[in-house]
């Protein structure tokens, strides 16, 4: 197949659907995003894609994207700009011209941002991330894992504020001040990461993520099309596996720092009749157990459906009552080296006595 | 008189007790920082003093000093050049050489921190302060009322973390900002404002801060060398009067947003016998209540001394069973005014329902 070019209109509502399935309920809803990069290319402005292999090794590659609790993000309406601001914040404080943005999620939100900035700017978006998922924190990108200072990072909100964290002991401290300053913002706020250069992105970034949720979006439209289950065709496209039907009994979820936090109880049905799952969440979903049994659990990816249209339910919007399906798709290897697991394993999100147990890799 | 030019080994401790008993109970500890300043000293640098009358018109001038908590500014030992990173970060930023220092505010560790930051980079500081006291909040300041802009301001840890605050909507905003940030530095770290031009100084500062807080702790120390009462002699030097003379029976204090607040309940003896006292805290002493019925606030200083020595007591060394002085002076005209007063009266600490009864100038 040939390499993603471009992004055109007519892909972004099959991007929007991956997206969100990428974004394990979390990383915000990309609905308002997609509405933007559409104002943005009837504006005759262009989404351009650089495929992650084409990247020239020093080419300025900037990380960027909306930090803050998706809750707010719902209500909370950005101005536009906020990227853009971020990424000139950036430039300013460093006096370079970046040459092509990435993003650090493409689970959700995050992955529409880095396309629209990349429109209003007139530099391409890389096809790849630092997550091929959604985290609830900056340092579990894959550039601060795999070596990358995330420091000068920039960010911006809509009421013009603009915030320079220069320097800062280690990745994590870069978290705890955009947090502590994203929360002074009103909990929505974009920034923007000391550029990379090309040659390390090519190494860290999860590749070909624009592709992959671009492709898992138009897999999903045309299952709707033909009347196939798009709950299957999900889990054929990512090589997953379905953990559980089930109606939702009991939700908790609260906002804690920044972080929209809680627990889901589902009682199954179907298949999983007399079972019941609780999923664990912190922004996005972390933890899968089947009656008080751990089963699936971060990097691995788990994953909301309705159990009805097979369509993708972030955090923000579970309600009672709901049914819903609950998948497990493989993380990528990048997600599953030692390094990465001192980040994002279990015990990074305060569960030091679960292990990760890898499910099959895709396409094994 | 002549003018003060410098300030050597001799002065400090009669600054500190000046700074303390200026600081209303808070601003933080000055001993710590005269410590550090006797430090320089011996290294062979030298604290210079500008008179304010002598500041050229386009003098670059940049307020610094600590922020955070008193409460954990006693525990939490800053490494010694915060103030000076944040100094170089705001020459960084706006690529400029700074002339002259001067401090945000008088009271309190604030008194020393410009002094030192001063000798360890051999400018100048500047005689006079934004406050003539001690404030919980940046904006609180005479620049900021009188309408410079704070941002871009840098922040600064003893962990080497360098913030920005390039922008933002207005001066309450870079509070709330260097706030969080600071709470992120764990409640103690130092900030930079944006420079201010000479003659906007000359017409905003407080005048002649240092040399009031050197002359009243020096006429303290002689009081106390000839066996009179420093009470008397703080009352004298100041223009204020003594609310009330008692002991500590009561004592709330607890840390909220960065904020030491509270309460402290007084029961009056000698000629108060049979009086209750209440001052409400929040870092300084912000109101006294005798009888329930308000008598002295904000503007004007709440001073807490021992009734025996008549060393002032600030908020974070308050225990239950202290017997204290409470006294009133008043506060500078430039903190008068209906702009400072919007910003820096009852209300804006929210009391809406006292107005600010002056009490009489200085020397009237």
């Amino acid at each position: 197949m040939d390499k993603l070019r471009e992004v055109f209109d007519e892909d972004l509502d099959a991007l929007e659907i991956g997206a969100a399935i990428l974004g394990t309920g979390g990383g915000g809803n990309p609905y308002i995003g997609k509405l933007r990069c559409r104002e943005e290319l009837k504006k005759g402005r262009r989404i351009e894609v650089i495929p992650l292999d084409e990247l020239p090794d020093d080419a300025l590659v900037v990380s960027l994207g909306g930090i803050g609790a998706p809750v707010v993000g719902v209500e909370k309406i950005e101005e536009g700009q906020e990227c853009l601001r971020a990424m000139r914040a950036l430039e300013q404080e460093l006096n370079v011209k970046i040459d092509a943005l990435i993003s650090s999620e493409i689970g959700g939100a995050n992955s529409m941002e880095p396309m629209l900035t990349a429109a209003q700017a007139g530099i391409p978006v890389v096809d790849g991330d630092g997550m091929g998922r959604a985290f609830p924190e900056m340092q579990m990108c894959t550039w601060s894992i795999y070596g990358h200072t995330s420091t000068p990072a920039a960010m911006a909100d809509e009421k013009g504020s603009i915030i320079v964290i220069r320097k800062t002991r280690d990745e994590v401290a870069v978290e705890k001040f955009a947090r502590a300053n994203v929360v002074t913002m009103g909990a929505a706020g974009a920034i923007a990461m000391n550029p990379m250069k090309g040659d390390f992105v090519r190494r860290a970034a999860i590749p070909y993520t624009i592709t992959q949720a671009l492709e898992l979006g138009r897999a999903v439209q045309k299952a709707h099309r033909e009347h196939l289950d798009p709950i299957q065709t999900i889990m054929t496209q990512e090589g997953g596996r379905l953990l559980m039907t089930g109606k939702i009994t009991d939700l908790e979820r609260h906002l804690k720092g920044g972080f929209a936090v809680g627990q889901v109880t589902v009682e199954g049905f179907g298949d999983y009749d007399g079972q019941t799952g609780r999923i664990d969440l912190q922004n996005e979903f972390l933890i899968f157990r089947r009656d008080g049994v751990v089963e699936v659990c971060v990097p691995d990816l788990i994953v909301v459906l309705d159990a009805d249209t097979g369509l993708p339910i972030t955090t923000e919007v579970l309600r009672w009552g709901q049914r819903i399906a609950i998948l497990a798709l493989p993380s990528h290897d990048l997600l599953r080296s030692p390094e990465a697991l001192k980040v994002i394993g279990p015990a990074a999100f305060g569960y030091p006595e679960i292990n990760f147990n890898p499910m099959p890799a895709k396409g094994s």
